[in-house]
């Protein structure tokens, strides 16, 4: 259903484990850039009825994540600030086609991978974290981000026929579980 | 309250009545622009954590009144589309100082006084439309645009001191007055 190429490994759950507040930080940095994804997609196809509505959506429930997880952090005395970025993003960025319609498929398929990753390790973070309020933080989140992903491929698919999606899909899934196997040194929530 | 210099002509609301679809459809953009600028800002000052409440609330707000705005234009069968934008926000955005803090106090207070615009604009829309479902419509948003004029002042207050801030207000709002005074031929909701 999510459409990944790869399971992450247990290498990231101990990152995870040994950077913990680095990891939580960076998640509210996530919601923030997923806000700020859909928030970009909705001024790039405003002519787009439907993609508006959902794009209007997610941005409030991306927001919504982004404030819990600042409660989360002041709760547990960990000061929000700035990290540095980890590769995924860009990585994936990067691969977005310049020319419409193009454009607008990849932009929205490369959103649609973000959200079915954190998804996954949502789950794995439900089910592996021993801090039981974060587990079930984790738990009560992933459910969203699924419905992202689904939405934001549905979105392509108003841009490019359905068997071109499905194969521009798979391609860059392929890339994304490239990019999540080579891993990366900062502990963050796509690392 | 909304510290305008100037209050909107009669010119104004003869544009609108002779224009009536397409200052509404503008006034979805400036909706969207509005969400955008309250994202904007969440992301350059991520780090004042009274700035990103306040941030997720407002794009929240803003983006509920552009899908209110785009039911309305449905209802009356107009057809959502782009549109060149008028000169008022360039013109006020060129405003803004390079250097911080001085940049984030310019671009809080410049959003505050659109916000103010939009709610003098509103109350006159309530007031003077004709159309009963439109007057009422105008009479439910221009309370949140004022609160969202007080927030983004109080904002600017924890980037320089009270006075500078009052002195900087009142400089950009004589320009937004004259920037007003001077109008704008393009229907829109800040001609």
């Amino acid at each position: 259903m999510l459409n990944l190429q790869s399971d992450s490994s247990t290498r990231w759950l101990r990152q995870v484990e040994e950077n913990l507040d680095e990891v939580l930080i960076d998640h509210a940095h996530c919601e923030k850039k997923a806000a700020g994804t859909a928030m970009n997609l909705l001024f790039a196809y405003v002519d787009n009825t439907e993609l508006c509505r959902e794009m209007t959506e997610i941005v409030r429930e991306e927001l919504e994540h982004f404030n819990l997880v600042l409660d989360l952090l002041a709760r547990r005395g960990v000061r929000f600030r700035r990290l540095r970025p980890g590769d995924y993003g860009r990585l994936l960025n990067d691969l977005v086609r310049k020319l419409e319609p193009w454009r607008a498929v990849d932009r929205l398929l490369v959103a649609s991978l973000i959200e079915a990753r954190s998804c996954e390790r949502f789950c794995l973070l439900r089910d592996h974290l021993p801090d039981r309020e974060l587990a079930d933080f984790y738990g009560s989140l992933f459910e969203s981000e699924a419905r992202h992903h689904s939405t934001y491929v549905r979105l392509a698919k108003s841009f490019a026929d359905d068997q071109q999606v499905r194969e521009r899909l798979e391609e860059l899934a392929a890339a994304e579980a490239a990019i999540i196997a080579e891993g990366c040194p900062l502990p963050r929530m796509h690392s």
